[in-house]
């Protein structure tokens, strides 16, 4: 059977951009389905096989009344009724890959249809914005974002870009994805620069025990991706060593993956150890973007673009209060372990200095006041019945500690 | 003869990784050239064609020393060896498509290689930084950009990325790349949504006329498209329509294209037709990351996340004399036409309001004294005997205004 390619864009502006794209792709051998998504007027259906029509009567709507309701109602019914017909055709397994093409609204329509596919089904949008903060295109999934350099027109230069995502998106097109794969349990572990110690041993442990790891960076988007990995029901553990993005969360920092880090494992029932990795500082970009309400606290300046704010006394408390909470929630096991000599690279006796945003030092980094209010906080609010608490006395990058994280999260997927 | 793909990334922390991706690139039946810049330690030489102490033998510093160096001077230094070892095969018709792998760091190095390449060479950079801002990696190439999701190493997730990485990369690989294409001659014109209609009566005409016209999006990385298009010699003529960039230069908008724009064709002596496209706005992010300099000036909330910034009368006389000296130091046939009307979609007599940042009214947005003051400074300091300035007594978006442009242009070009 020969593989099917699912084209999709707006055929009341890019019909002639489209029409290119479907005869290199038909080219390489392999079929074409074109999805018309406009959302301003109705071109001839004969050049689409899934016309706008049939994308709006997905919604319980006529086309004719979307095109009449404000811009961004419009684009997301058209968005709802295109994810409904591409699930559909997924689940049939009549598609092999997706690909798109259009401007900044293209982009968006369709990077949200294709964000619904699994991560390793082929994706990729050819667009004018691929060149910027492409995050609200690609969120957490694996979308190939290709860039047109000029608006998506037909030249040369779009032309050559349009051939190679043609090519690219024929021969990514497989059965493969759907062929069942012999694969090893699945650990979900969080890293950062400043844990990595820890992350590297303990990865080497769980491999030795014959464990996957897939280690997601807490950098907002990582963390989102463990979540959304939990959920998947694909992962069988969960060693949450890097909780940072809890902080970003908190104080507006950069890296924040939203208000519900932290709560897809204990929904799920999924075996967890959480521990309080980078919890020491929010992250900020370059010293200006510093928010105004912050220019009188402690920093650290780890790169001209990256700038570490330590936590107060106070964040501290609503930190292990947040974390308490979220764990209390847990249906399945779950432990927290607290190494009690460091958070994180910087936070150890005799380490780092922190200064003022001036860059004058203003003391040690590493302050004990500061992490004990956040493990009497979390201790205080903990249900023990549920969770268990475990304090180890090392440093978070000492190996003794990743060595007594896995075979806590060992034991409880024993459980 | 096999096509040739070349693989760039650092042994020293990527080496099964790489591994992986070049035995599923060779699976497609294609060669594969692994290239290691690793910038901390020398991996065996054994596994790579082309060694990181050969990269750093072309820079006339030995492995050792670099090594020693601190982290940017290194990676700088590497990146330079490498950019000549693939210019030398790219100029040798050796290699036909790159690919990298790596994280943040990687990406920088692999990424600025990539980017000497002429666009349609194929590119394809894998890395957990794709689900960002990736300006500064892609800049203004055609980098594909392949979200690893989890941190790279090899876990079920990152091999099916890498798996589609491999298929695609291989597959884009072509000798067609080198081929010699005949060619209409090409314009470049940039282009807005404020302008629209300029932009496709323009080009509607010039693609009448025989030419090819590429848009470049006024959005910053477009006006440096632009310039870079120009200086590679392959540009007939540009169109510069939409010259908005060099406010948000000038008052730190979110789409400046540097302090370089409008100057490539003057240089190049390429004909130019200059006109005053969306001048009179910056642009900003949403209503809060507006600077605070600026909160009490006048504003149009054109989405919820951009804020347009009218310009002021000082402004004004600073873009007319910045524009003049650009365009007084044409080598070759240049003009400036004015739209007498007005700028933008939004700047018409009658059109829209303007407010002040807390949403009340403050006026119109039309105003004829801040367009003279640009016009007049402008005029005042332009050499007549290089640039012509001509005058239309029409909006920009009326048809005789992209029409006037058009028969200048071609004026311009026939001299």
């Amino acid at each position: 059977m020969a593989k099917t390619i699912l084209l999709i864009g707006t055929l009341d502006t890019k019909a002639k951009e489209l029409d290119y794209l479907r005869k290199r792709i038909e080219a390489e051998g392999v079929q074409s389905l074109l999805m018309d998504v406009s959302c301003k007027a109705a071109p001839s259906e004969s050049v689409s096989d899934i016309s706008c029509r049939k994308v709006a009567g997905e919604t319980g709507k006529d086309f004719e009344e979307i095109v009449q309701l404000d811009k961004i109602s419009a684009v997301n019914l058209m968005t709802e009724g295109a994810i409904k017909i591409v699930k559909r055709m997924f689940d049939e397994k009549r598609l092999h890959a997706v690909i798109g093409l259009g401007g900044a609204n293209g982009a968006e329509l369709t990077c949200a249809v294709m964000r619904t596919l699994p991560i390793g089904f082929p994706k990729l949008m050819v667009t004018c914005v691929a060149s910027g903060n492409v995050r609200p295109y690609v969120g957490t999934k694996d979308i190939m974002m290709s860039n047109s350099i000029g608006d998506i027109s037909l030249n040369r230069i779009t032309k050559r870009v349009i051939n190679n995502a043609a090519r690219a998106i024929a021969h990514m097109a497989s059965e493969e994805f759907f062929a069942d794969e012999e694969v090893k349990p699945q650990i979900c572990m969080s890293t950062f620069g400043t844990t990595l110690p820890c992350v590297e041993r303990a990865k080497g442990l769980l491999e030795e025990k014959g464990f996957e790891v897939i280690e997601l960076h807490a950098s907002g988007t990582g963390g989102m991706a463990l979540e959304e990995l939990v959920r998947s029901g694909e992962v069988s553990g969960v060693l949450d060593i890097t909780t940072s993005e809890l902080v970003d969360d908190l104080v507006d920092g950069m890296y924040s993956a939203g208000p519900r880090r932290l709560e897809a494992a204990s929904a799920m029932g999924v075996p967890q150890v959480v521990s309080l990795g980078a919890l020491d500082f929010g992250n900020f970009g370059a010293k200006e973007t510093v928010p105004q309400r912050y220019k009188d606290r402690n920093f650290f300046f780890y790169t001209p673009s990256i700038t570490l704010m330590r936590t107060n006394v106070e964040e501290n408390q609503i930190l292990g209060k947040k974390m308490a909470e979220k764990l209390n929630g847990s249906v399945g096991p779950a432990a927290i372990i607290i190494p009690k000599k460091g958070f994180s690279a910087l936070d150890r006796a005799g380490g780092k200095k922190m200064t003022r945003i001036d860059g004058t030092v203003s003391g040690d980094w590493h302050d004990e006041t500061l992490n004990s209010a956040l493990i009497k906080s979390l201790k205080a609010q903990l249900d023990a019945s549920k969770v268990r608490f475990v304090e180890v006395d090392a440093h978070i990058n000492d190996p003794e500690f990743a060595e007594a994280a896995v075979q806590l999260l060992v034991e409880l997927m024993k459980q």
